[in-house]
């Protein structure tokens, strides 16, 4: 009989989905399992889509998975979705999706909530990134709404990030994407047969011309009609020749250095007993003391 | 002459300033400072103001501070704006806000950009509340702009938290507003004089028919039309009922559990040397060795 790791990297699909509950669910399996798993990793693409609220990302992310699958590419689809934080609930739009593959066993499909309070949806993403791409996936695509900083550390664990913009959103829309300008290695003005087009692309290279990355990357400008599958091939394209210039190396170091420091910070809280933080936490609120010498007082007995 | 600390408790707005920068930029002075502060905090009522971008947050929370001076409070504001993690620029519509309340040494205003990586944005603003709170400000209100889970994460720190709706709004962002319904102590129907106002407000009660919080309160709903005021002084005697109905002694345990917490896990960040951390990535990066057991060691060292 296989065992589980050996069942994910061949492929059994009802093996990985278990999985990827276990990592969700921090339970005490995932990690012997992930460990057990790394060696086959660092093969997939991993590709992380965001835009502002409405940019028309779960459809643009469909037209890609059909693309790849064109090409006779495997697909893992991660989307986190900002649900309660409270009931974690499943997404409705995860059904539908579910059912536009359902007939293709070429493409995974994994939704997360981000849940929790400990800022693990960023760790939970990339390690069920690693499961698919342990599970032979070509092509790893982690869509996620680019508006809070766990959000944006989401795809900032990808290879390469595609920011999503429409044409004509208002001003506060326009604040948000502010945060995501800066994470692009390609945009895509989406929905381009809308009014506004040619006045975003401008804003777009004008801001371009103004912030020059370290590592030297413009990255290209692509357009996109979604529900028609228009540029989806280009956007493709301007993806593979970010990596291709790049190389993956040094920017996986890059990105392991913000993944460990991630992993540790969330093992490192499970160590301090809920107890005595409780009881820290009562005499704080009574003003009996004050937090920043519980705080030292912990960090010289740890 | 009078220390930093003494002048910040006299309410000098030079002093309070140049105390939120230390808080947000962590300089070595910022927490011996705020541990002089701390036994002069606990009077300030600190109120959350959150919802989707575009649902008017910036002009109602003026119109509160005008509500609020009118009967004679001190007013502190902390913006915070999901601006670039990269430049963490200064913020347009901060000036906008500078010339309205310039006039008056009653309102203290901040706005703070969610720059860096590290989850900080929750803790600094917490401290400026504090800070804000130390210096003898009557009401403290904290406005974000309410998707990530960062950006809840402010919010929850408050004593109470106002959830900002609009009629008519896309799916896609009442997807965002799922993870702001638990989180409300009063809800707000902004734009009151919209079409789609009812329905709204049907959908709102459905859910607080089915949602019961452990502590039994349920959260009124409020009409406003900011620009006009209308509505402000309801939400404010809303606000207040639900104190009054609390009071804040347990909800304040709560609060410092996570604040405690938080602010734990950013200092143990720090002890991990960064030439390590990167020479972990760099064997990560090349498959050399496995993260989880990096951690792990860590883990044991520590």
């Amino acid at each position: 009989m296989r065992s589980w790791a050996e069942r994910i990297v061949a492929g059994d699909a009802r093996a990985v989905a278990r999985a990827a509950t276990a990592i969700e669910n921090q339970t005490p399996e995932a990690d012997p399992l992930m460990r057990e798993l790394f060696p086959h990793t660092g093969r997939a693409m991993v590709l992380g889509v965001t835009g502002a609220p409405g940019a028309g990302k779960s459809t643009l992310v469909d037209q890609m998975a059909r693309a790849l699958r064109r090409e006779k590419r495997t697909v893992g689809i991660i989307a986190v979705d900002p649900t309660s934080p409270f009931s974690g609930g499943a997404v409705l739009g995860d059904r539908i999706r579910m059912q536009a593959h359902h007939d293709d066993p070429g493409v995974f499909i994994r939704s997360m909530a981000t849940r929790g309070w400990h800022g693990g949806i960023a760790r939970a993403s990339a390690d069920i990134a690693l499961l698919m791409d342990a599970a032979g996936r070509d092509v790893v695509l982690v869509e996620t709404v680019g508006v809070g900083q766990d959000e944006v550390e989401v795809v900032r664990l990808a290879d390469a990030t595609v920011v999503v913009l429409v044409p004509g959103m208002g001003d506060d829309v326009q604040a948000l994407k502010a945060g995501l300008m800066e994470i692009a290695d390609v945009f895509l003005i989406n929905k381009a047969d809308q009014p506004g087009v040619e006045r975003l692309q401008s804003e777009l290279e004008a801001h371009l011309g103004l912030a020059h990355r370290p590592d030297g990357w413009t990255p290209p400008i692509v357009r996109t009609v979604a529900p028609e599958g228009t540029g989806i091939d280009e956007m493709l394209a301007a993806v593979r020749g970010y990596l291709d210039g790049k190389g993956s190396r040094s920017r996986g170091r890059e990105m392991w250095v913000r993944r460990l420091r991630e992993m540790l910070r969330e093992r490192l809280l499970e160590r301090l007993p809920e107890a005595e933080l409780e009881a820290a936490a009562e005499a704080v609120a009574g003003r009996r003391r004050d937090p920043y010498s519980y705080v030292d007082e912990w960090l010289r007995k740890i």
